[in-house]
């Protein structure tokens, strides 16, 4: 194989063999083919795509390229959720206890957030004490014993996507669907759950701006999991506007114990029942009518909320925190975005909204960057919602005060209003699995 | 300004503006942004193009991008001829000398070549004593003196397009017409003429197969030339078969100097009166007609032939090897390559035909080959020609025994044969000058 020749046919708009594609990923991660091959083949796809046969197969070889977790004793019953990035997205802490109350096993990598807010991990960390390097055993143990366990994703977990991302990041050469979706899947197959739900972000604070957009993108990798012989199943989310209240780290997991206790905000609820629904309908095998009900049972009867605390201590974390959320404490500064007149909230922009967060300190400009666990926005009024004048919208806390100014009027900026009341948008616009692609397929 | 910038914009076929342009090739000549961004970019540039704007801008910004040669006190005189590289190619030892004749001041960098055969400075250099390394007064001295100069390319020429030139070698974007294009014309811009004649060849042993494609090449390369302020023309000529019957550096000179004294084939003559007519056109501003009968006029009369040999001698070069060429003696090993029946000969195809000289030894196949300047291929018959069973169709001279078997079966390979008679195939396609490209602006 001569990488000369694959850059050659894919610009020429011909698939690339299943061995040309594993040799060529095995040739990179070992150093052997170098960067400025490996984008002008990167921007070639950009251009002519992939077939779903590639596309299978470039995810899979990256899968391989390294470690991957076996958790085949768990059979069907080990399941991931991989959410595409959003704004205010605390869902796998309500979710995962749900679903491992239900009798799902959530063997779980997180990654580190890079971006508006902290990651998965970076939330759960707001927990003193909260460890998320467990040895392999203690993985697993924990896995079989709480039924819930998440921790931080492994250097060598699929080291060539690590790789091309890190080049693709620096080409233009991220949106390419196919790469996209063989790049998350490549990591989801690699961290070993037999089921995977996928949780595709859809609007202004997203990747994907357009539901038309999210539905290919979630429709490619529902293909690629089936295709890797996993349950795979995606649901398509608003993320035109943040999902429930808090932006920030500890006020993220403090309204994540809300919702686990039965009360916070509607959206995020049923988010989280919906993708709870999915994620026990694979794992336990249950009908969808079934599932829900069992996902519904677990977080009304509290069950979920103790999974929760549960899994808080099993990894060392402090669990008087989950009881008393008020321990989280409040950053030193507070700031406020008022009314400037009677009107309706038109609409938010997530992706400001997220990143005024991230001037206050909630998330990391560059990977060095120190996440401040008490920074963040609690957004008061949401779209729809009617203000006076005077009245708070958004409250912004932050252990810089000189952040402050900058984030007030970022969020300023992300606000519209109107004079005559606004319909709400959709908060799921689809389900994608394994039925719907089939459907299409037939077609 | 961001690579990645540029890099988005191109991939989305938004223009780059001339800051751009010139900053990115002098920050890319610094090493101050990657090689592979910048395939990324070539990429790009390969599936969106480029304005006439942008090829013209890049094309300036990489003359521009190290020394620069300054024939200023020429005026329109200075000319350049270029051609495009093909088999059997020595117009440029019979051209140079009939335009000095006439008046004309032929300063030229010429290159080594890499392939098929050498270049003109490696055909020059089968005379003993003769030198391409002339300090930067000896060049304008000898040009002013003989009317006639060629040196070897200086390494700070156009150092932007040597470097991207490179990476589009190994990164498959070097088929991309206006980078093909700047890339030629920065060097001819940086090597100062005044006047520029370019020799597009077309056909299986040039790098434009078909007129079509060769005639887009022309017009940007003639538009790219008159939009930096030179008198630039170029000629369409057949590369389906090699120029002339000899391939090989001494025997095309001698080939050369026949030409030059009034004998040699017919196709090579024509070619080479036409490049010339459009030489001293530019460069000594006279009408096309009075340029062909000045051309005819120093080749008939003898004038060129008078020039070339003060060109040798003033270049160091042995004349009496212009005088007498059978001096350049012949290589040890002779093969032929005989019909194997009464036939017509169909085509010949110039590419193989090219191969197998460089398998001969005519050639470099590494950067690093030393050429042998005896070795080479004497085609006694071209296509159109009747042969007789058992008749010589090629003559293989070479150092090295070993390869004749490979060689000769590479030039049988070549070769198709008919029983009925063979149409002649144009010689010259088209011209491309000013008016030409003018006309097509304004329809």
């Amino acid at each position: 194989m001569r990488m000369y020749d694959l850059i050659e046919k894919k610009k020429h708009g011909v698939a690339l063999t299943r061995e040309e594609i594993f040799e060529m990923i095995s040739l990179y991660t070992d150093e052997k083919i170098p960067d400025y091959q490996m984008s002008a083949l990167m921007m070639a796809i950009y251009f002519n795509g992939m077939t779903d046969e590639e596309t299978f197969t470039l995810t899979e070889a990256m899968a391989k390229s390294g470690d991957t977790v076996d958790l085949s004793r768990f059979g069907d019953r080990s399941v991931d959720k991989h959410s595409t990035g959003g704004v205010g997205d605390k869902t796998t802490l309500i979710v995962a206890p749900i679903v491992a109350a239900a009798g799902g096993i959530v063997a779980k990598m997180s990654g580190r957030g890079l971006g508006h807010t902290g990651g998965t991990v970076d939330k759960l960390e707001s927990f003193p004490g909260f460890c998320t390097s467990l040895t392999p055993e203690e993985f697993a143990d924990q896995s079989e014993r709480v039924g819930l366990a998440v921790i931080g994703q492994s250097a060598d977990l699929a080291p060539a996507d690590k790789k091309l991302y890190a080049l693709r990041d620096v080409t233009a050469t991220v949106d390419s669907l196919p790469l996209i979706a063989s790049s998350i899947m490549s990591k989801k197959l690699a961290a070993g759950t037999r089921s995977i739900v996928l949780d595709v972000k859809c609007g202004s604070g997203a990747f994907m701006r357009t539901p038309e957009d999210a539905t290919r993108l979630a429709e490619t990798m529902v293909r690629i999991g089936i295709a890797n012989g996993r349950n795979t199943a995606a649901v398509i989310t608003n993320m035109d506007i943040p999902l429930g209240h808090a932006i920030g780290n500890a006020m993220e997991v403090t309204e994540a114990i809300e919702v686990l206790r039965g009360g916070g905000p509607d959206d995020l609820r049923t988010v989280c029942l919906t993708l709870a629904t999915r994620m026990i309908a694979l794992s336990c095998q249950n009908s969808i009518e079934d599932a829900e009900a069992i996902a519904k049972d677990c977080l009304y009867s509290g069950k979920a909320y103790q999974k929760f605390c549960r899994w808080i201590e099993a990894q060392g974390g402090d669990a008087s925190y989950a009881k008393d959320p008020t321990l989280f404490g409040i950053a030193a500064h507070v700031g406020e975005v008022c009314a400037e007149d009677d009107l309706y909230i038109a609409s938010c922009n997530a992706e400001m909204i997220g990143t005024a967060a991230m001037i206050l300190g909630a998330g990391r400009q560059t990977k060095d960057s120190v996440i401040d666990p008490r920074a963040g926005i609690h957004l008061l009024k949401k779209p729809g919602d009617r203000v006076k004048k005077g009245e708070v919208i958004a409250r912004l806390f932050t252990e810089r005060k000189d952040t402050l100014d900058a984030a007030a009027s970022t969020v300023r900026s992300a606000l519209t209003f109107s004079e005559s009341a606004v319909e709400a948008q959709p908060l799921i616009y689809a389900i994608i699995d394994g039925n719907t692609v089939r459907s299409k397929e037939d077609a």
